[in-house]
């Protein structure tokens, strides 16, 4: 169906905000994107940003308004996660057999290019305007120097809030009555590092991998750069042993990395001046609904849903939004009604889905790497799984290598859980965890599920 | 210990805000009470208030103050419930075999009596006073007009939010890193209706009990006022088949009362005026923390912790915030910091539980009392308490009647509710739920427990 064409604000201009004002500028919108800070284009930037990790959702969504290849052009692609485990030599693990690829992309390198983009298409960008308020009903932004200045008023049909997860179109929604919010942080946080090029400008370590440094309850990772460096970020608590609060001086940051990544502290960057000079970060996870208000306002992205990073599907998440609401306006033109309330009810369920695995991955990273039960049940899984490559689909490829919706792969993890629980309870499991009898006990349970699935 | 005297600020006049300056009177502070709306003793309140039913730890805060009994001068006690089920005779449940009560109190009565005690204690009051925004390290407040007009700014010493579910002073520290937050609003509303008194001045119904007429997913309440009237509450879902959305003529008022309260409906005062007349309001459960600000500011009540209202706990655990707080005071003495660290840590675990214990109440209410097993469920336990009131107190009881911490009340009834399951899967358990065996079986599961919990 033929979108009447309207004037919308899209209030955000990071990765979601202009990648929604391209998808609107195609059907013939005007679109006008409001953003409180400077043009990023303009800035240099650094210091709180964890490399994305592009997968099959993001480039879905590229794809759909041809720009996929052009993105590709400056990311690149990791086929396996590199282990730097303790006391050990470094390992890949590829992350699928088909030479499957997650995309290592900088932040700002990538919402300059789409920002740039967004503009050929004809987006308006309004950068250093202020919203400080909204009426939602009437799909009026109000703006200004301050909370208390003088504000100007802007008249819309409709506003897209891509503001993220400290949202300022939700801030208002969210004093509505029946608006179900929550924001919990975890104990850990996060800084950002860097790992320079090679004099030749090269990658000092394999730039076809994301490189991981698993220690327990806190870990280094990098993920590469097209100019030969490395965006590094350390997860630690926040309290406790060994956290940020016990690193006060340069002094204890050094002895940290000589401690506990020793491989790799020759190779960092200024290590103790950027330590204290970048910020130490938090991680949030935030929920919300509705998204929407009447065929006025929906927010998209973290606005709607934040998640902790450990899925890698923040950005992609994000997209997977801008891709179901294209293809809600082509189904229901100018139904704008009907295209938000479906929007928010399919895609509620699986922004829930996506902050329980990203979490899940958080819990498991954290605190269960150092469980051998846990290890030996990874390493059954694998096991079967390569067996049975088409029963068993680990949870992280579906979602990071398919655009099976988030809460189905949730609902098969839990399946294969359940599974796995009652595999780790045979008698002796450790001494015959690969042999025939425990593959048809699994293939057993498997058909048992899909028979009750059937009948249910 | 003795505290050296402060100039404290207690934002909101409520019920717990008017309570904690007395506290903080007896002490020898120095207590401004700010409150955005004019003073309830000057103005008539009705509309959207559910009667307060003050138990074990509501009385318990105002014993410590000496204030105990000037309100129960103005409270009913209520020895029972009424239940008034369809096409079935009334009948009565009594609290417990001691003559146990709770005592309904008309909120804008006790609000109005604690505002006049705290006067008399010299307690300043700044009615019409618009807190804005708080300066947290600084115990600064600042009012004014509306959000945008000029403000005054006051200092203090410390602050205390006292201002309800949607605290302003909560809003702000909202706002820094880690602070986690929730509101989560149910799908049931309620609207308040009045019951006047006879011409005699005396009650319709029994005053001493507490009148409910339960309809599955919604349900009609009664409790008493002095002045002969009741106070009426209509609980019922939002959307749906029964709902207030689906009750938009005075007609259709009248039918919906006709259908499912034909026994009081003729008692109930101006019922098709005060439906539309009355707003329709909404329940939220609100978790946050931290509920402190370093030694300068703190939450307390409902600022802190709202829950839904169908334990009847939530003024209760207000007050009980206080006397900890008062605990704390004294133990401490000029330690701020120790007090607001150990005020929080204790309470928030108990605030949780009483959260969920309300919830569980109206998911208990809503969708499980038409259900015969649950209801079997029940008979078996009243069965067995009968039996072994000592080893066997429902949670209803520990929360209502006794202060053991909300949290332990929950843990306890976790382990009753799992105690109860194992007996309902005893084989023909309908037709032997009053045997012997039944009585040993669960007699020897909580012999289990106790031995498990000793180990453990």
């Amino acid at each position: 169906m033929v979108q009447t064409k309207k004037d919308i604000a899209v209030v955000g201009s990071g990765l979601v905000g202009s990648l929604l004002a391209i998808y609107l500028r195609r059907i013939g919108h005007k679109v006008t994107v409001f953003d409180r800070r400077p043009d990023i284009r303009l800035v240099s930037f650094s210091g709180r940003s964890i490399n994305l990790a592009m997968s099959n959702r993001g480039w879905k969504t590229l794809r759909e308004v041809g720009i996929e290849e052009q993105i590709k052009e400056i990311a690149i692609p990791l086929y396996r996660r590199a282990l730097h485990v303790k006391d050990k030599p470094m390992y890949y693990q590829e992350y699928g057999k088909d030479g499957e690829a997650i995309w290592s992309i900088s932040r700002g390198v990538l919402n300059r290019k789409m920002i740039d983009l967004a503009e050929a298409e004809g987006v308006v960008f309004r950068f250093n305007e202020k919203v400080w308020d909204v009426d939602l009903p009437g799909a009026r932004l109000f703006t200004g120097e301050s909370e208390k200045s003088e504000w100007t008023a802007y008249n819309f049909d409709l506003i897209f809030g891509c503001d993220g997860a400290f949202s300022r179109i939700r801030h208002k929604m969210q004093r509505r009555s029946r608006f179900d919010y929550s924001q919990d942080f975890i104990d850990v946080g996060y800084k950002e590092l860097t790992i320079p090029p090679t004099e030749k400008g090269t990658h000092k370590l394999d730039k076809n991998s994301f490189h991981i440094w698993p220690r327990g309850n806190f870990m280094f990772i990098a993920m590469p750069n097209l100019d030969g460096s490395f965006t590094c970020t350390l997860f630690l608590p926040f309290e406790g042993e060994v956290s940020f609060e016990n690193i006060q001086t340069k002094n204890q940051a050094q002895q940290f990395f000589e401690t506990h990544f020793p491989s790799v502290i020759d190779e960092i960057e200024n290590l103790t001046e950027d330590f204290f000079k970048n910020p130490t970060s938090a991680l949030v996870t935030m929920k919300c609904y509705p998204w929407t208000y009447w065929n006025k306002v929906a927010l998209v992205g973290d606005a709607a849903h934040a998640v902790v990073p450990f899925f890698g599907q923040g950005m992609n998440a994000g997209f997977e939004d801008i891709y179901v609401l294209n293809e809600l306006m082509h189904k229901h033109g100018d139904d704008w009604e009907a295209i938000f309330k479906n929007y928010q009810e399919s895609r509620k369920p699986n922004a829930d889905a996506i902050a329980e695995l990203s979490y899940r991955n958080f819990i498991e990273m954290s605190s269960k790497t150092a469980d051998p039960r846990f290890l030996l049940q990874k390493q059954i899984e694998k096991w079967f799984a390569g067996k049975h490559p088409e029963l068993w689909i680990p949870a992280y490829s579906r979602v990071t290598f398919s655009d099976q919706p988030y809460a189905e792969a949730l609902a098969i993890g839990d399946m294969q859980e359940s599974i796995m629980k009652a595999v780790m309870q045979l008698p002796d499991i450790e001494n015959r965890w690969d042999s025939e009898e425990v593959e048809s006990f699994i293939l057993q349970q498997l058909s048992e599920v899909k028979e009750h699935t059937i009948i249910s």
